[in-house]
């Protein structure tokens, strides 16, 4: 089964398992709403590329992993699109989900989608019940405090906010752990794959930020020039265009070189040169060429 | 130690592996809001009651399963205080996170907190890595869909919610949690525990809407007549007070008798009653006496 069928297999199994025509409908149907259909699921696809890198000898594991990697990702957006952070009204192409099913119901399917995600490890590890307890970890600590993508979005209620510990948080964390946890599904040492993830973080905030700056609403999946309007921290108001264009160039490259020798190196390194090409803005892509 | 610290002992530990100085401040202090000090940290205290009765052979993975219930508990209690929901501006006697920290620190807060939950069980068995997937299991089931306490909030927001769906779901998920993942936590075979676990859920709830009908707001920890006001289902509203109070004390005579033979049955049938006697609303303690 190729990438993508694993991880969308993943996510039906993972509701499939948690919904009953016992649960609201509601809830049920918002949750699908935000998985459903994906964006291009790439902290997923890093987790499984990395697993199936390090040997793979675990796929419900990794699938696993991949897919509560995902849950929680889609769980972020929900929230953060809510009325009281970003108020956005699309994601992806359609009504986010407070504008589709009222901000009650966005608050919960939020709640529900990290809990299905630590769910959803717990049953790809019957298998492998050794395995469970580092990829919790691994996981929760790229979601939770101090520096997961919760306390990142955290920092933007904060008076002052370091840009770097504050991307780092908010973007970064759930790349790191997407690297991370793929090497621990397959039981290999998961310390060589953590720059791999580090630097994709990075590059992939960097990419956000110009998207905001320089994106019309067509090119972008949700509104756009809300990090000046919101009075956030990004790399465009820190370095301008051409300095965070260059430090996304450099970041790809950072990442492409940390790939340890593997017998999956090749297509690891050529998912990594496709996705810095698709990052770079389409009003942006002849200053990168 | 007693039941009481050992339960705060978990929740400090918690706490501080979680938190450091990298941290946003804001968010850690209204986590920090969110559980301390805490209620009566009911069902953290069952769960520990159960493990104890059932051997208790590994305290840290316990502790862990009832601290994890009662930060699921708290965070819960964070989301539904929120302008969305119930907008309570009051919670054990001070301001609700919300009206301490605003709603984003609020939403955050609270997802942070699910996080923290499941950190916690996992760190809990280090020692016992076996009970980590079935601890996780049965206390992710008690909170995510379709069943547990956020599918319970999820009701408030359907055009037709059944009362005891809503009611097991809103509260005796978690309770029964509790009893199973006490057992499961000693090692012990959970299924007896169950019945246990759902009188004393559905106990809690009926006590909770009588509170909500009778009292004044010196008398309870929150805003009273809000299930008048929001139109939600309660037992007062099916069955009128004495219905509810005749239920009320049923239920505790199910849970008493639910509890199966073991060297510390007696103490947990004293903590039952005395729990019994708490719940009826001072002003309705005549007619139940």
């Amino acid at each position: 089964m190729d990438t993508i069928s694993r991880i969308e297999t993943s996510l039906a199994l993972a509701f499939t398992r948690a919904q009953a025509p016992s649960g609201p409908p509601l809830l049920a149907a918002a949750m699908r709403h935000a998985v459903f259909p994906g964006g291009a699921r790439v902290r997923a696809r890093l987790c499984l590329a990395v697993a199936y890198a390090c040997g793979d000898d675990e796929p419900a594991a990794a699938d696993a992993a991949a897919g509560a990697i995902e849950l929680l990702h889609c769980a972020s957006l929900v929230h953060d699109d809510l009325p009281c952070f970003d108020d956005a009204a699309t994601r992806r192409g359609k009504p986010s989900v407070h504008a589709a099913f009222g901000a009650p119901l966005a608050v919960l399917a939020g709640d529900a989608l990290i809990v299905l995600a630590f769910q959803s490890l717990a049953w790809g590890t019957v298998g492998s019940p050794m395995r469970l307890g580092p990829l919790l970890l691994t996981i929760a600590q790229s979601v939770g405090m101090p520096n997961g993508i919760v306390a990142g979005q955290a920092w933007e209620s904060e008076p002052r906010a370091d840009l770097s510990v504050y991307q780092r948080a908010k973007t970064g964390a759930l790349f790191s752990a997407a690297t991370v946890a793929g090497a621990a599904a397959a039981g290999a040492d998961p310390q060589p794959w953590r720059r791999l993830g580090d630097a994709l973080g990075e590059a992939y905030q960097v990419a956000d930020d110009l998207l905001d700056a320089v994106s019309t609403a067509a090119e972008c999946d949700k509104p756009v020039g809300r990090d000046t309007a919101l009075d956030r921290p990004s790399a465009v108001r820190a370095y301008g265009i051409d300095g965070a264009l260059s430090l996304l160039t450099s970041l790809a490259k950072d990442a492409a070189d940390s790939i340890p020798e593997c017998p999956g190196a090749a297509p690891l390194r050529q998912l990594i040169a496709q996705e810095a090409h698709r990052l770079v803005p389409k009003s942006l892509s002849h200053a990168a060429a």
